[in-house]
């Protein structure tokens, strides 16, 4: 079952979701185009007895993530053995088309930290927004930059994000009222599975163990929001307003395979000790924008490519450096910790930026889209699709991280 | 019982703890030297039936929280008219004396937003960082700036400060070291009862009803990090090491009779619509900063108090405002978030900084201590303890947040 899927037996991402006809959310494995309700297989002794029953019938996979990674590997590893048997042979249930899912956000989000890991996306900002000063600040090659976003509005994909409204600068004058710089961020959001303690910084050499898996990440911002309120404290109303992430967290067991050392190996200069590593930490995935605009949803139009971005490629720091910064003042991560890569772009702003801010240069060079329409930011009724996954038809098996999608509506 | 004390009738402030011989933590009431045992009142049919015992032996408020101000209002009314029985008449295990208890910190926080609201302190801090520019950037007065800060590193009373290390410029060269600039920040915090709904703005004017209470809060932080760190996303890693807070939530409708418009009525410009509020609603708090060396504790001296505030003359956002302003681009809060005030400092920053920044102008101007020890930023062993309260004996009932203690341990 599943072979030569994205969402094959070398994948085999989790999830939460509603199962018709049953009560509680429930954690599922995807496995092609069917998911595994992992209660189902415990119920009928097919998962290790270390797994707690309870951490499946949950709303999240925070509990789960809790037990650690023997539990949750052990929980794959069944999903692994169920991929190999014939669907007859299988306990009643114990398979769901994932079409008939009703998928949820699959974390409880303690802490959000997104970075600004991005070499070339830091790069661009930087020339757009300070022409007239060194693109990178003097920090930006010493430690991983982020900052604390809002996890209550972190929202899966689908859900349509409202345009915000906020103070920005009207000839001169703040005036409160819709965005009219709305953008997209194309990331990877990294889930914390292991927690570290408090007082105990995580080396990037030994971040491995923290990281659960991955999903995608959209890091919707208002950038005439930004402008006015960033000084000093950051962005701010400008970004809180969603976070959309995918739905399957693709594991670090799926990804091990397709890990490259990408920028981390030659980083100049050396960081320091505790955010070196010289173990490949990046995964080697293919990420592209799609936009839809709301004319081309009525005739039909899936939509058009915007963006295509080597991830390897555009990422300077890892998450293990991302991790070990974070923790380098002794401050403790959690399971379901989300950290975002920070915005991923290639180094042609205009065919690889992970922003439309780098698409269309600050706004000053519209994106031209079939038809005869144009953006320099989103309009009502647009849909951003982000998607992702490493591997070919041709060398390993392909990983998909899925997509996620999200519909722009009015203030 | 309890007339008299700042934890008497009036105040009637909620927390969490562990109580001798019970097996899981209890929310409780302070009442005088003593506390009251929810659970006990609900067992004996003195609590209304709407509250449900399970949110009563919980770790945290929330649960409490979610119920929403009927139940936490019907709880507390309850306290109150146990205040007026004798201990006899009570069941037993109803009253705890406080010095008995293990409290804990009372809230699981979703989203941490620290504010900067203060006055005088962002006039002092743009003087010190910046004497060449305006001392308020051009958007303080127009919206309660404010940054994302971590919620898994919030700390209660007592906890030791570990004191981080992070990247610092040492002769303009960044490296990892523990920071020489260790400092305090005098704050509020404001805890949400009652969340918001997504895409729902909650006006200033309509804020009353989402604000539980209040504790005192230390937002600690590493001045030299977030030098380095703060361009272009604010800061991060030098904030993010510890939060403390109190331990008592002191209710907002035990402040209602103590509060005063403050600077909210007379804000120029007036801010937007949804920021503005005639309503009375900054709490007219006096707070204290007590400092005890190592050297005093060796002594037995209790320590020196280097900082005295007037709350309401120090702030000129309100929480109504940080509200709306939180929620004005559609982000939803829920119960147990949190809102750091910002720092609270008086006009005088050497006698009424609600930091050592201030108190010592940027570590400029040492502090000079009884014995003739002196301080720019936190030593090792040093202890900072902030107080609060509002009302005085020969006025209203005086109501007292309580302390928050934190002592600086060795990186």
């Amino acid at each position: 079952m599943g072979a030569g899927s994205g969402f094959g037996p070398a994948n085999l991402p989790f999830g939460v979701a509603r199962i018709p006809g049953q009560r509680d959310p429930r954690v599922v494995v995807a496995l092609g185009e069917d998911a595994v309700d992992l209660l189902v297989l415990h119920r009928h002794g097919l998962l290790d007895s270390q797994v707690d029953a309870a951490v499946l019938a949950s709303p999240t996979l925070n509990p789960l993530l809790a037990q650690g990674p023997e539990v949750w590997r052990t929980a794959r590893r069944a999903v692994g053995e169920v991929a190999g048997a014939t669907a007859s042979d299988l306990p009643a249930g114990a398979l769901v088309p994932r079409s008939a899912l009703a998928l949820l956000v699959p974390l409880a989000v303690g802490d959000f930290v997104d970075g600004y890991g991005g070499l070339h996306h830091a790069t661009s900002m930087g020339q757009i927004l300070r022409p007239d000063a060194p693109a990178l600040q003097p920090n930006w090659r010493h430690i991983p930059v982020a900052y604390h976003g809002r996890s209550g509005t972190v929202v899966g994909s689908g859900a349509t994000i409202r345009r915000p409204r906020g103070h920005v600068l009207v000839d001169g004058t703040p005036q409160y009222r819709p965005t009219e710089r709305l953008d997209f961020e194309l990331e990877l959001g990294y889930v914390v599975g292991t927690g570290s303690e408090p007082g105990s910084p995580v080396r990037a050499d030994e971040a491995d163990d923290h990281l659960f898996g991955v999903v995608l990440l959209n890091d919707w911002s208002a950038r005439d929001v930004q402008a006015f309120e960033y000084q000093p404290l950051g962005p701010f109303a400008a970004k809180s307003f969603a976070t959309s992430i995918s739905h399957w967290v693709v594991t670090a067991d799926a990804l091990a395979p397709h890990l490259v050392a990408g920028w981390t190996a030659r980083q100049d200069p050396a960081p320091a000790a505790h955010l070196r590593t010289c173990r490949p930490g990046i995964p080697d995935l293919h990420l592209e924008v799609l936009l839809q605009t709301e004319a081309m949803g009525r005739a039909g139009d899936p939509g058009v490519v915007v963006s295509r971005v080597d991830f390897a490629a555009a990422m300077y720091w890892s998450f293990a450096q991302q991790l070990a910064h974070a923790t380098s003042n002794g401050a403790v991560v959690r399971p379901g910790d989300l950290f975002g890569s920070g915005t991923a772009s290639g180094p042609d702003a205009r065919r690889q930026g992970g922003s439309l801010m780098e698409l269309t240069w600050g706004g000053a060079q519209p994106l031209e889209l079939p038809g005869g329409e144009e953006r320099r930011f989103l309009r009502d009724g647009d849909s951003i699709v982000l998607r992702g996954w490493c591997g070919d038809a041709d060398g390993a098996p392909k990983i998909e991280l899925g997509e996620v999608a999200g519909t722009v509506v009015p203030a």
